[in-house]
């Protein structure tokens, strides 16, 4: 059984299966279900999915949105009201067509692959006056895509689970402010709690959400230095509020058109990168804070084995105020076996508690990042688990920072671009004309790259010429493999 | 604004235009989406269901069960395992047929009414031995049956909010404790969280969940004396286990079927009684637990704006490590005006504050419940509040079992039954041979009271004759019509 459940694949050796098996034998996922595309997301993975809604929601909340629920069904006419947004989704839509026993509806309904314009004709009606606005309003929900690539548990998948945030302002500076409100609200979760960081893109024309002004999308990497787009934020301006009549008279007695953004973090890509970017040949790396246990108390049995349980559930009781902490008491399995599960499971602090700890008043503490196994008094157990659980925080994103910032290059000619993109990975800065053309053209010449789009965080000038066809550069921007 | 905001029926007058009214100007839920039968659960209704799924959530998690989260598509080969679970659900499903231009799928795919038929699928691959067993998992989520009978919000739309909990075990005995647990739960959340009273029944034969041994249903009453059905709770046998091939190797080393239960709270209903039995001719009444503000501070602006919002702001900070505290800033609106929508929203507790309450050290206190206004020491005002929303959730609760017992009748002759049903509702006890056709002619007889079955929570012996054909009776069950 033991060996059974370790991970066979080393991650630097190939990335691609380790991350299958660790979702697999982690019990994060499961592809065997019935349908093609759709994946079932088990206990383990929901309850460190839970805990990232949660650090969104409360975000949101604090910032003012306010959580409703839409139906998930959406009449085929909603979806033409705005034209580039149903060409765009269209061919990915499930369509419910009948009910009960064969009965054809009067019209086709999508399952959403996106909520605007499901949202957007209430919004028509609930927005009057400049006292509705802003209106900040999200949900927690599932949505439903058909795509073609191939399934891959958390990256990609039919169905997936996230937020969409949909906001309407009064002028276009207020919904800018919200675009950078959603940038900070990513930073404030994605990078801080969740350990994943990365730069927020302003897509180029030819890349952007159907139907926006502009799209700004989060994009991270994976350890195989593949780029994985994490939010994305639009400002819809108002080619939404046009064809789905969202006005307000204003304070100048004035009708005017409602500004509008839309923000969607998906919950479940965000462990994809939660499980990449910190696992290890062991398995699991979870950062403390969407660890649904922190500490795992493993009680070694020796002939006395009601004090040795006493001692733990002592010792949890002490913990358990400020620490999610639990202790594994199955007698079926012995404390080795327990170590690599628990590990396999990516839970950031072990703490064995055996006769001879209870006769030297200590306990042993393992971390799961750093495999240090130290001895720590008793008396200052709980204190000391907190301040090393903060510790295994910080080197997590510490380690993601780095290595990210190691995956940041920069390219001067086509030929040095395709070396980066073939050999390192990650995002190289090159001058582009902006030419769709010259788009094309790289992406074929570096077997794929993509152009990202312009840093949102900094303004970088164009100086020099297009990397690809010499003429005079438009903008910088910066060229990756995706998922 | 103030005129329309307010509710212009009596609850006691019309109990369904009130329940619509109150619905509808409390912001909780909007009819007018453009799917027949879909609401849209706006954010005041989203957030107190967010509060009693927590409630829900934190109880089944604290028993040992898992959240997990299912595919919503659900194959049709799937259903027709189960004979009787096919034919009682088909008439209701919604079919997804097609995907992107029109593109036929292989295999229709069933929106799910309930997931017994995509959850079972994978346990027969999660369950191998005993060491797997007992299996508890739940999913949040939400469910779509495409119903005839009238939308109502809450009480019945083709999309509703709930959990469903499907347990394995490896005995028929550790099964029927599942059973009690799922009212324990229903105990403990909806009776004394929720403050809604109930009887658990066991459903008569021709009344079973499709596929189920026994169905036990939690039966509570709208303020019109008509039954709701809250959450019910079902002995599954080994009916699923053996079309869905649920097998495990027992300690004896034999291989055995799992027994099954399963568990559905409704939220999205339970919210339908929350509205119901609680509110009054001003709105709604949130019990303290459920309430998304507990205590809504409204100052009373004089000449010194900037003080008076220093010291509601002093007090909310003093407030809010343990009571979910807001203070009514707009400036559009006076205080009367914030008063009554307050009220209709349903919050608590209204702490009012201007300059000659600051100058006396007081603030006022303004029970949701009682109307009652008390003057409270500033210095008390933290520890009062808390004792004040202690006593409204009792009072709340109080109330609604009062209501509960008081229409718990007793019928010897099918005249008195008749009599009762029609003047006063609720629940009438009597005496019944179990025959299908004694249950239709009662029903017939008091144009639409049915059996509800046997109470659980306590034994009832039959002496005497059926109620109906006068025939030996077999049970002692209770009548009423039913929403």
């Amino acid at each position: 059984m033991s060996e059974q459940m370790g991970i066979t694949v080393k991650k630097n050796e190939n990335f691609s299966e380790w991350y299958d098996e660790v979702c697999q034998k982690a019990e994060l996922s499961d592809l065997r279900y019935n349908v093609k595309g759709f994946i079932v997301f088990r206990p383990w993975a929901t309850r460190i999915m839970n805990l990232m809604y949660e650090f969104l929601e409360k975000e949101l909340q604090r910032k003012g949105h306010e959580p409703a629920l839409f139906p998930a069904l959406i009449p085929e006419s909603n979806f033409h009201l705005e034209s580039k947004h149903v060409e765009g989704f269209t061919p990915e839509v499930f369509w419910v067509t009948e009910r009960g026993k064969g009965e054809k509806l009067e019209e086709k309904l999508a399952l959403r692959p996106t909520s605007e314009t499901a949202m957007y004709k209430m919004y028509s009606l609930w927005i009057r006056s400049w006292r509705d606005l802003p209106l900040k309003i999200y949900q927690r929900c599932q949505v439903w895509r058909c795509e073609g690539k191939a399934t891959r548990p958390f990256i990609r998948s039919r169905e997936f689970h996230w937020i969409e945030s949909h906001n309407v302002f009064s002028t276009k500076e207020e919904a800018m402010s919200q675009v950078k409100e959603d940038m900070e609200i990513t930073e404030n979760t994605l990078h801080k709690e969740f350990g994943i960081p990365f730069i927020f893109f302003q897509r180029p024309e030819h890349d952007k959400f159907p139907g926006a002004i502009h799209t700004y999308a989060a994009d991270s990497l994976l350890p195989d230095g593949k780029i994985i787009q994490q939010p994305s934020t639009h400002l819809l301006g108002q080619n939404f509020s046009k064809p789905f009549n969202i006005k307000f008279v204003d304070k100048d007695g004035k009708e005017k058109y409602g500004w509008q953004t839309c923000y969607g973090p998906a919950v479940s890509r965000m462990m994809a990168s939660v499980i990449s970017i910190h696992g290890d040949d062991k398995g699991l790396i979870l950062p403390p804070r969407i660890a649904p246990i922190q500490v795992i108390i493993i009680p070694i049995f020796a002939d006395n084995k009601k004090y040795v349980l006493k001692k733990c559930d002592d010792i949890k009781n002490e913990l358990k105020a400020y620490i999610r902490v639990e202790i594994d008491q199955r007698e079926e399995y012995t404390p080795g076996w327990k170590f690599n599960y628990w590990e396999l499971k990516g839970v950031p602090l072990r703490m064995e508690i055996g006769p001879n700890d209870i006769k030297n008043k200590q306990v042993i503490l393992a971390r799961r990042d750093t495999q240090e196994k130290t001895k720590v008094r008793e008396i200052n157990v709980a204190e000391t688990a907190k301040v090393v659980l903060d510790e295994i925080q910080k080197n997590l994103v510490e380690k993601a920072d780095k290595f990210f910032q190691k995956h940041l290059s920069e390219s001067k000619s086509i030929e040095e671009l395709k070396k980066i993109i073939k050999e390192k990975g990650g995002f190289a800065k090159v001058n582009w004309c902006e030419s769709v053309g010259c788009a094309e053209a790289i992406k074929t010449e570096t077997n794929g790259g993509d152009i990202r789009g312009i840093r949102f965080d900094k303004q970088e000038k164009p100086i020099g010429k297009c990397v690809y066809c010499g003429k005079d550069a438009k903008s910088v921007v910066y060229v990756g493999k995706s998922y």
